[in-house]
């Protein structure tokens, strides 16, 4: 049994909100499904970025409602041969391109099935060689959505799909950086449960609860929002300050 | 007869999105009608740049349901005795000031009707003398888009609106550039079939079909998502790479 | 009587639209209550500037329709024993940490009773130390838009709100200035009555209707669409062009 959709569609892509992309995206859902609900999750990965749109995309499980249809785009290989793929996982559904974008949903347990999107099937023919998200991505996201197609009708399975560098797996290290400068690692709660600090950007950064434990402008690192060990500054950017960027090394210090 | 409204608003402005402007827009839309659904085109037209909204605006032809009710407020005349207009067009409806931010819609085929809004006849004395786009159109967008009033009731019909510089007329050229670094031209596709490449920034840049047609970094010249020619650079940006900005001259080679 | 719930939530936040955020909460508010609305306000505050929060917060007063819920994240004392705060006034509802964030909206007139989150009783354990904004607000804010909780089951009532530096109150200065570069201070309408001009940076600055009363590139001070008077350049910036920012001086100069 695949879940029932919730209505809602989230997009994730490196189109930037400055152009008229996701309105346009949003329109084709609209026109696909007038009843469907879109959220935005994130439009400012890096063009082509596929790593962090890999982790946005992670960042999303178990956050929305059964259900939901979780649709990205970031698309180097648009109108080439690359394939779509729509995947049943986490009590929802993911249509992505086939590169890496859906690896951190696919690269662990809760997945239930994966498909490929068979256009000739679904009667797409798509208008451009450059903008699967408008001609593909979006009708089909809003008939997942809207109940006109179920899971099923998506393509036939796929096993072989590219799952990339899921975005927490491989050496500890910081995998996101906010808007605050928070540096969000790959190292797990249970990963720092009894330690004391953690050694990042040559420096040791004690482990406490929240931002308030420490002083203002003093480093700490802390289980986020998303169950991953973080480095902050309380009232300040732990990036600025300690120079840290997406890539750097992360060691636990024990107690 | 008018299209039946679609329940759906996009809006188009130069308030960015920093400030509370278009938040504020949407809440006068939903106090005046509770259904309808706001779906962001674009915020971040140049300060009064009429001439990349009346693109914005294009851009969306044909890509919302029937009976979309697009607004644009790029608007440096407010205040003063513009007017504001409502056109029925490309079975859409069209709310934005009467200065050229039209020009794209309304430039062309598929135009219907065109009216002046009446405000006193439609009950609105404007709370302010800067921000029309949450005292007129806002609520003029809500009824129209919920079925208060029809497109009729907007006004009197008028003839001599300005269209302005319509963005696809005139000689060849750049019209815009999107965060990717991609130019767009207005050249139409039905200009290029059977060229060779097309020349710009005193460079040759050959016709391909999509990005993944030229090695990464190489530049292309390509029909895009708007049905315009493109110069891209696969995995970069020709506007950076090729010093091409909104203005720059294109022109097609033959083959 | 407490107003009946639009079914409408605002957001406002120091997220930026940068990160996944702003879209997983809005997760768990639909999560929450499926049928909800949600609109962003602002999330360009900066990182933990509560005064520019609290004018935020304060323009939406009146502009939503009754009953909207109005949710506000700027917490620097996130997982400290800061209480979370829901308030009923000017006809709306409004959830913020106690932090002076709810300034502007409970610093005069207008407001109907304040109460502080109740945790225990309504069922919340904050997952995380770091994002209550997720964890508490989105889905208190879904129960009273939705109608599962009314407002007196929030938790008990409080007479000892921070409200902080209410963002019109003290001597009168530049509040905010917006994209434009229009520069928004604390005097009100009633307070240039029949007045000539206002002194700001250094210059008298002509009162006037609007940009379009003075020449391209002139400066003009007006009543704008906040009720309060601004500084702005027609077809230009003043907070570039007079080098004003939040917190000059303004003096009203007399006829």
């Amino acid at each position: 049994m695949f879940p029932r959709p919730s209505g809602v569609v989230t997009l994730t892509t490196d189109f930037g909100t400055d152009d008229p992309y996701v309105g346009i995206m949003k329109g084709a859902l609209l026109r696909a499904s007038p009843k469907v609900q879109c959220v935005d999750l994130c439009h400012a990965v890096a063009p082509q970025d596929v790593a962090t749109g890999a982790f946005v995309l992670w960042s999303a499980i178990g956050r929305f409602a059964l259900g939901t249809v979780h649709v990205a785009v970031v698309d180097p290989g648009v109108g080439t041969g690359r394939r779509l793929l729509a995947a049943a996982a986490h009590e929802c559904y993911w249509l992505a391109p086939d590169n890496g974008l859906l690896g951190g949903v696919l690269g662990g347990d809760g997945v239930q099935e994966v498909r490929m999107l068979d256009l000739p099937h679904l009667g797409i023919a798509p208008e451009s060689n450059t903008f699967h998200g408008r001609d593909v991505l979006a009708p089909v996201a809003a008939w997942l959505a809207g109940g006109r197609y179920g899971f099923s009708a998506m393509g036939p399975r796929v096993a072989d799909v590219a799952v990339g560098a899921a975005p927490l797996a491989g050496e500890r290290r910081i995998v996101y950086v906010d808007r605050f400068g928070n540096a969000i690692s790959n190292l797990g709660a249970a990963e720092v449960r009894g330690a004391r600090a953690v050694r990042v950007g040559g420096v040791e950064v004690p482990l406490r609860r929240t931002y308030g434990d420490v002083a203002a402008g003093e480093c700490l690192a802390y289980v986020g929002s998303f169950g991953l060990v973080e480095i902050g500054v309380n009232g300040g950017s732990a990036a600025r300050g300690l120079g840290l960027a997406v890539g750097a090394g992360v060691q636990v210090v024990s107690a």
